[in-house]
């Protein structure tokens, strides 16, 4: 494995179990019925287990969005064209995409990152380039991507976060983009899970059922024909991912080894998730599930990883979305906790041991 | 039935059609596979509706937090003493409580209202002093309150809401505060599903296995003694309801009254909702469900209403914390219809006919 990804795993610690008991205490004598603020409670206790402190903090926010493209959509597996991907990174940078509005309402900032587009991209200030090359090779008729170029698309998501910790960062949600990548993301799952891939093939963008069945073929024939290992989270991104896929497993990465919780959006960040755990299974702890997609695998993803999502609003659009959704919530966690007066400094009753006062 | 509730309920009109229409049609061009952004769509949809604009906006919000008291608690139905009620609401006017805190991360102001603490408070200025009267009667002897008394406050909420329309108000989160008052909003569930006591009567702030059963036992014999009639739903607020209850009821009529959405809280606001939507069916539209509590009759109450919650994040706080963070996604779906581009506007090809490009 390459040099500065191992270096990376290693650097992944357990949640600091000292700081999460703190918190969980200072929870427990803030002015409220203990536990009645749910899973902000937990989402508080995690955080702090993450970032180390017993109060964790979060002002510098930031999305990293990665667009990269996929060669099987040449089987006709997508409700839109390719040209799609490069027409919404520009969106992306003139501010008018989804993720544009939800980060500028929750305070977030937004990293765009060409790591695959099929099409070359005109130079912009919030452009961030780095191509590992102009999309993948059709996975049905052999692997989407080198091992070389699995390992140099997580290690550009790797050195993104480490530029970005320098700028500040306090949590990081992810995003994609990508024509296709709901058809990688969902042979992943199907790999990785075990589970049929009809099980876990939806209509990504918006796919009819004679559509659907032949995702699923094509899936199922991308698998037959570059049989990837299970246990070999790179040669699953190598065989069926995609670059956007490799770049956000390796943005977890790096954030976990910096300590800096992750928020993950949907099912495509569900995929890059998957290979992320598998490289570094300490790594699970500072992983957040915003919301669930309607996108079918989504569930089966989240419920294989182990993951609760904060929300379930039948959203399904990705770009970092669910996930901007997911920082806010991680931000009320954290003021509820550093804000909140305990029973002693607001001077209220504890509850009565014979609750029959 | 008092002049100025008959006046209110006469007010209340139905959704704005047209505006629906149009926002549902902006919706379908912004650069997003159609439908991709789920409930937030709908809810876009929805605030038109409410606020009769193609594109509505919230600028202005706020929270009204009611705080009453329960005579029902001399029979030992809550974990927590009585004096926490206004040991609370200085909490709330300290800024240290847990709406405090979501509030302030949502720019929503927070309206504090003593409708019937049942002792006397400290004026502060941030503090409406609206006592219909000091605590309820103990509704396991007899009627909570008298008819006019419920009237009266029913009226409160509406003389409020009322006045903070002149403030500029785009949205208005309903909140609680009363020891006791999920013993009468279960009791309201009851009366007004037909239910079982024990199958919406749940642990409140935090009782145990057997005082709950007393809790029931309590309510049980508080719907034997004054047999409210659910088809009167003022007879049923006056005998076995609260004055933040009825006051929270008028909120809700009133800000239907005009157009301004009103996104509920948890059980003690659903106990309200009841009231309100049987006074005036047509009230129903102006809703929003923020959260499903952990409260065991509220996912009743709601299945009841024809609520679908936004959230289900185990909390049972009260106090509008829910309400709070349905304001946040109100806000987000109006933000997302007034500020995505259009496909046009961006220049993104729309979906490929024939799904295979």
């Amino acid at each position: 494995m390459a040099e500065l990804l191992s270096k990376i795993i290693e650097m992944i610690k357990p949640l600091d179990e000292g700081a999460m008991a703190q918190a969980r205490a200072r929870q427990d004598i803030l002015t409220k019925p203990q536990g009645s603020l749910g899973r902000l409670e937990e989402l508080s206790v995690q955080l702090a287990g993450i970032q180390g402190k017993p109060t964790p903090e979060i002002s510098h926010k930031a999305i990293i969005t990665m667009a990269g493209d996929h060669g099987v959509v040449a089987e006709g597996i997508s409700a839109y064209p390719q040209e799609v991907t490069p027409q919404m990174v520009y969106n992306f940078l003139g501010g008018g995409a989804g993720i544009n509005v939800i980060a500028r309402q929750v305070g977030a900032r937004i990293i765009v990152v060409d790591i695959g587009v099929a099409s070359e991209l005109e130079p912009h200030p919030q452009l961030l380039s780095r191509k590992v090359a102009p999309g993948t090779r059709n996975m049905s008729l052999g692997p989407a991507m080198s091992e070389e170029q699995a390992i140099k698309a997580i290690e550009t998501g790797i050195e993104i976060v480490t530029a970005e910790v320098a700028n500040g960062l306090d949590i990081v949600g992810s995003g994609d983009m990508g024509i296709g990548n709901t058809t990688a993301s969902s042979a992943i799952c199907a790999v990785m899970t075990g589970r049929q891939v009809a099980k876990v093939s939806g209509r990504g963008t918006g796919l009819d059922d004679k559509q659907l069945a032949h995702k699923i073929e094509v899936i199922d024939k991308a698998l037959a024909v570059n049989r990837p290992d299970p246990k070999q989270p790179l040669d699953v991104l190598a065989k069926v991912g995609g670059f956007e896929i490799g770049g956000l497993a390796g943005v977890m990465l790096a954030a976990a080894a910096h300590r800096i919780p992750v928020v993950i959006d949907g099912f495509i960040s569900g995929a890059a998730a998957f290979v992320a755990v598998a490289l570094a299974p300490s790594l699970r702890g500072y992983l957040i599930a915003s919301h669930v997609s309607v996108e079918v695998g989504h569930r089966v993803m989240l419920n294989h990883l182990g993951f609760k999502p904060l929300l379930d609003l039948d959203m399904r659009l990705g770009e970092g979305t669910g996930a901007a959704l997911g920082i806010f919530l991680s931000e009320t966690a954290t003021r509820v906790l550093a804000e909140m007066s305990t029973f002693a400094e607001a001077g209220v009753s504890e509850k009565s041991e014979a609750g029959d006062s």
